[in-house]
């Protein structure tokens, strides 16, 4: 089972790793990174590399695909190599999966057209407009496509996705070998739970982050 | 506010990048990963490469300390390289932290002997033989030593952290800022949770793999 998670410029560390985590100990997993080019592909802060191994067009038809999220991601909507490369092995995948504003690039391409879909939730309205129905759910699947809320929902998607491959038993020991048994030390990791001040300052910052 | 990630061949990258996307977030941080020799460190199971961009000897005074965990943490337990370099950062740091396995390496360099402190469940009698005081805790603090469980708990050790360095309101936001609302598909992620016969399944192969 050969797994493909795209890299670019500024792509989010977590978004590709959280899911890499879960599916790269399935049995027979292989994990490609793809990229526009072999080699160093550094975060959106710059602060963190990954190596790439392969060309997009080294790998023409993974069984899963992986799109990580990232502040580069708004940069590559109009990259038809990336775009190109998204439509084309969508057609023969067993599954089509995003992370984050990964899915802006799935959207893109044109993959979500009229599908129900998830991103961050600071890029939620920009997925409807390049034609996705955004749903507000951690992880959302409709046929061989799942999408996931922002940076950290990988994990969650990773196990469902292992669950769905190689069945509830393998995914549970997964579970247990990654010890994913969540005790965040706050309760503020999605819209309706957070202080609605601190959502509103979020989008300014967002905001203004975009107009620069 | 400097943050320095040891990198080794055979690291979990989860275990790294977890803490890492929410502490890399605080204002002022920057983060160095740090290994025996600049340049591509593999991960476990080899499928995943990351950049160490400096030597060790390099970042004498990190503030913070992140010892990430692996398949390859036991074969440095007599690394004095490293094990030298966590005693003498950890002299000056504000917060020496680990997660999974990387408590191993702090254990080995002397750090947390009679120290309460916590590891990935499958090395928690390890832990004890090294000095430490296993105790079946997500995250274990006491002063400036830090440890959490487990690949995953790293984020919740982050979040925790970066509470400690920059408050609640911030930790708050970027718990925000990564969507962690964890919704895990399975209730397994920890040997109180999980079915008895998968832990001793795993139990058995990790015994198994460590006698090989």
């Amino acid at each position: 089972m050969q797994i493909a998670i795209p890299l670019y410029d500024r792509f989010t560390a977590l978004d590709a790793v959280g899911p890499y985590e879960v599916l790269a100990r399935l049995p027979g997993a292989e994990v490609v990174w793809v990229a526009h080019e072999p080699g160093l592909v550094a975060n959106d802060n710059g602060m963190l590399s990954m190596q790439a191994t392969a060309r997009f067009e080294d790998v023409p038809a993974p069984d899963v695909v992986v799109v990580p999220g990232g502040l580069g991601s708004r940069a590559l909507l109009e990259d038809e190599r990336l775009l190109g490369w998204l439509r084309s092995v969508h057609a023969t995948s067993t599954w089509t999966t995003s992370v984050c504003t990964g899915s802006l690039l799935l959207a893109a391409a044109g993959i979500l057209d009229g599908v129900p879909a998830t991103t961050h939730w600071l890029a939620m309205d920009l997925l409807g407009q390049l034609g996705a129905v955004p749903t507000d759910e951690r992880v959302v699947h409709q046929g061989k496509i799942v999408t996931a809320a922002g940076v950290s929902s990988g994990i969650d998607m990773g196990l469902w996705l292992a669950g769905q491959i190689a069945g509830d038993e393998t995914a549970c020991a997964l579970q247990l070998t990654i010890e994913y048994d969540p005790q965040p030390p706050y309760d503020s990791g999605c819209v309706a739970k957070a202080d609605p001040a601190m959502v509103a300052r979020l989008r300014e910052l967002s905001a203004a982050s975009a107009a620069r």
